[in-house]
């Protein structure tokens, strides 16, 4: 069978329609005919199940760059796992915007209203914005062709920590601020700081500023002066950590340094006490909102928080924080 | 005992020296007298086992500047560790140059030779000159004040990966080579690319450009195409990961992939057929030799690398390729 190409759609016709798209959910059904992406013919071509597209096997499909190779490897891929797909376009799909296949359920295809992936294709050198990410699937191939799949979804953050803490005073030393003889509660129950020794404690800049801020800490020119000194050291980035850090706190989650992780925090869910610590369950690194991902950084990151059982979330502020999950899929 | 700072020299007499240098290696000793750095004098003085220098107890040390909270914290850890430790001045150690202290081993001091560790603290927020790295553990005190060393030595990269493959031709598209019915021994036993399946290998542009400069591969425009095409994409990046990529495998050392990882490159030490592939050992980030390192950068690179078992290695780029390996360390 030979096919030929209008624009951007691969027109068939009856009999096409029949064995590709009724029985393998091939492209989409057009009255009694059929139209195919360029891919999905690509896709046929590449199976034998049809000669050529304007003269054209796969080969010359791809080298010609009627159909990009990135879309034909994760089209491909899709396949061999036994789903079908269909590729992202407006009265094909609902809601084509933002992402390049709509996944079906396995035994399920495009004559049936459920979708198991919304699925985008990226290269590994694409800038992918953070803001387009939440309800779909990156699917990053790599400079190897081999592919990565990332689920993106929104998401509240809640917990149950809510320690009162009595006041208690500080002094501000260059990156941090030493409490003497603090509340027991700070440290042990509210789990604000690190112990220096049973006498001390030590705050971070962040936990300063927010604890000046609910006015539990007094500390040499307030809340201001510390605020201050996390924008000598870290820039506006200090600003957006202490958002998404009171956010937290604020929602009965405690932060703590992510540090060990090359995240901005880990957090507890649910602090009683700190001799009674449950692991941690996320890792958050703190954005800005029109922050643009290399694919890289966020597989680095996706695999670091698996490998040691947290779920990694982007906290994207602007005026308001917004809460982005990531984690690997296997589709 | 009061004790009184000159300049930056805290000096003490006879008495102070046995009673600090001799059995508990503080200071330096000075004909019969002692010299001790404030951040030793701060110290004794939290131990409470002198009282003040210059009428100022640990907290006024501290808050006044004279000594860093930084070298402090790392300064009591690795006493509370059990190592005896000197701060790295001239006259006082052996090559004080890019370390803050030097740190014997448990059970030896100042007045012995061997040498564990030669340590730099760093801040979380300073930035780490790649090339001040190797020959050093790095302190790193997080915001939260908590401690993470990282060791670095320079090394180099060797292994017995060495087959020979067949000439092969291939078509360069957008990021990546297609190679249709290619000798088996390119994928098989050197493990150059990825296959669509079993009569198409799919090569990255940087095992490409290699191959093509190798005269193994045939392509268009031979490998300027494949290096211009690289350097469209990525920038001065594509010839430093080019770089790295030769010096590996013309050091018996496959390179593929890290992007699964976040890094540039894993490496598999002796190949001689995909069937037969062990456990990556490397991980390889490729840097230019002037890069700067955030901290928290290193801190995921490293704990990724130990959470997948692999070594951390970064390729620093100038003239030459310069290997330094990067650990987590527990003294």
């Amino acid at each position: 069978m030979q096919l030929t190409l209008d624009g951007d759609v691969v027109r068939a016709g009856n009999r096409a329609r029949e064995r590709f798209y009724d029985s393998r959910g091939y492209g989409h059904a057009r009255d009694g005919d059929l139209d195919l992406a360029p891919v999905e013919a690509a896709h046929l071509c590449y199976r034998g199940d049809i000669d050529a597209v304007d003269g054209m096997g796969v080969q010359e499909l791809l080298a010609s760059g009627a159909v990009s190779a990135v879309d034909f490897l994760v089209y491909k891929d899709l396949r061999d796992r036994g789903f079908y797909l269909t590729p992202a376009r407006e009265g094909w799909v609902d809601e084509p915007a933002g992402v390049d296949f709509v996944v079906y359920p396995r035994g399920k295809g495009p004559w049936d209203d459920a979708v198991a992936h919304r699925v985008r294709v990226v290269g590994e050198r694409d800038d992918v914005p953070a803001s387009s990410l939440g309800d779909c699937v990156l699917a990053v191939v790599d400079e190897e062709s081999e592919l990565t799949y990332l689920d993106t979804s929104r998401r509240t953050v809640e917990g149950t920590s809510a320690a009162d803490v009595p006041a208690v005073e500080g002094t501000l030393l260059a990156e941090r601020v030493l409490c003497w003889d603090p509340p027991a509660a700070l440290y042990q129950q509210a789990f604000y700081g690190q112990q220096l020794d049973e006498d001390a404690v030590q705050l971070s800049l962040v936990e300063a500023a927010y604890l000046a801020r609910e006015g539990v800490l007094s500390v040499d020119g307030d809340d201001a002066a510390v605020v201050e000194r996390g924008r000598d050291v870290e820039g506006d980035r200090f600003d957006r950590r202490l958002a998404v850090y009171a956010a937290l706190r604020d929602s009965g989650v405690v932060p703590k340094t992510g540090f060990k992780f090359g995240a901005d925090f880990r957090t507890y869910a649910d602090v009683e006490s700190v001799d009674d610590l449950g692991h941690s369950e996320l890792l958050v690194r703190v954005l800005p909102a029109d922050h643009d991902f290399e694919p890289r950084d966020l597989a680095l990151d996706v695999r670091l928080a698996h490998g040691v059982r947290k779920t990694m979330v982007f906290a994207l502020v602007d005026e308001t924080v917004e809460w982005v999950e990531t984690r690997r899929l296997t589709p």
